[in-house]
């Protein structure tokens, strides 16, 4: 893993206040619980309103969570003119997504001035606080520039 | 593509019941709008409550609906008992998600008694009815059988 | 599928050279057998060199092929002075690597002036000619431009 | 990462018999240099005959070696009778494939009577003897069993 030096030093406000505006995590509950240069995590609660039909957190739910957490990882090492966008991500599902609570782990693998890559980690917490792995992901971000009605 | 012959003639019922079980997708607006043997649409408008920080539709939702849509397709062509598991899916995001609604597709590549092989396609819808090609999936399914408290 | 206006009248001549260029095409026994706006044909006969454990081609081998297959689709719709590189590709293996010839055929689905994305397919030909789909692969290429350094 | 027990005490021998017979392992020149409970690792050295259009170790070549790391890791954990085959894997292309030789790791992520999942690293070696991230691969594995035609 590259720890990355981030060009912004506002990078902090500036990832949580693009948070802030990705209306669907407040539709989930989740929140943005810690943003340091190239790794970003954020925490969901169980909900019965975005599970399959097994009653689990429905894959879709556990990707859009580690699309932000790898997403905000890589926010969090671009300038701050810069915009990011997911080329495409890959996530393998480990176990069902069955918890009181869930936690998505971003982190800048390779960062770089137009590409950079992240991996995720998905995992259930259950009543005990037990931390069980129930998905891994590796996205590809993009940084956008010079594109002002693009921002975070 | 393969056009898989379904071993339960009651595929569709299996399959429409199924997906009624999917809080998320009542909780997305999104609707089974079609299901062959081995291929399925997923019809979802536009909702500003599932959107990322440009206010375009978050990758994560689009994700959610495809890989429904691959999960259907592989369970219309699995045998009365099976239920249907998403192993890994990958999917590119070819343009932002801006539309008034979006059309999810999802068809069978590869059939097999364990394990089956699906691609999607996301396509946006303007206010003029024109569809655009937004993203696409390949999507690793499984069959589970012999568990009683798996079911479609 | 888009079917791309290739910027550079040139472009076969120049895939054709860049094939050239790549020493492990030669080492196959690989052959550009087509190559139009968007889309590129590569064939190869089997060779018992390249098998996996069970006396099948490796999934490497038809990954350098199908990778190849693609990148050649997207450097024939990039300008005269660009370079393609691979960010990354995804192959789902779905039959066995077993037959006298394979063909591999890249398609590029989505063209872009930085980023490409193509997709690929490998047949499998047996002795009376029927061709059988083993694999697909989805890739995201790059353009480089401005590296004097990196040609074709 | 998750620490497997093997199931048979002769997984090393076992794991290094079915590399013997990966014929393209030869090829390339590649060795099987580690092999313990869930993990493999495979060196490689630079050769031109593998190269693509700009002189670099061509990512189908780098994908062969990631792909046999992840396959022996998983095969290194499963049962004395049972044959792997690869379902699938990603590969991200971080940096070019320059270096005088090369280094691949393959770990159990998640590991599963029927799938196993698999992360993989490539690794450049220059000169100097520093190691350089150049690709990393997540694969999911298939273990087989009852197909006497298929071992190892």
């Amino acid at each position: 893993m590259t720890t990355a030096t981030p060009t912004d030093p506002d990078y902090e406000a500036r990832c949580r206040a693009s948070f802030a505006r990705q209306a669907v995590m407040g539709t989930l509950g989740a929140e943005l619980t810690s943003i340091t240069p190239g790794a970003a995590q954020i925490d969901m609660p169980f909900n019965a309103a975005f599970t399959q039909q097994h009653g689990f957190l429905h894959a879709g739910a556990i990707s859009t969570a580690l699309d932000s957490a790898c997403g905000y990882a890589a926010l969090s090492v671009m300038p701050a003119d810069a915009a990011v966008l997911t080329i495409e991500f890959k996530i393998n599902l480990l176990s069902p997504g069955r918890g009181e609570r869930f936690i998505f782990r971003g982190q800048v693998t390779k960062p770089g001035r137009t590409i950079l890559v992240a991996d995720g980690q998905a995992f259930a917490i259950d009543a005990d606080g037990a931390e069980k792995l129930i998905a891994t992901m590796t996205a590809t971000m993009m940084s956008i520039r010079d594109r002002p009605d693009l921002k975070g």
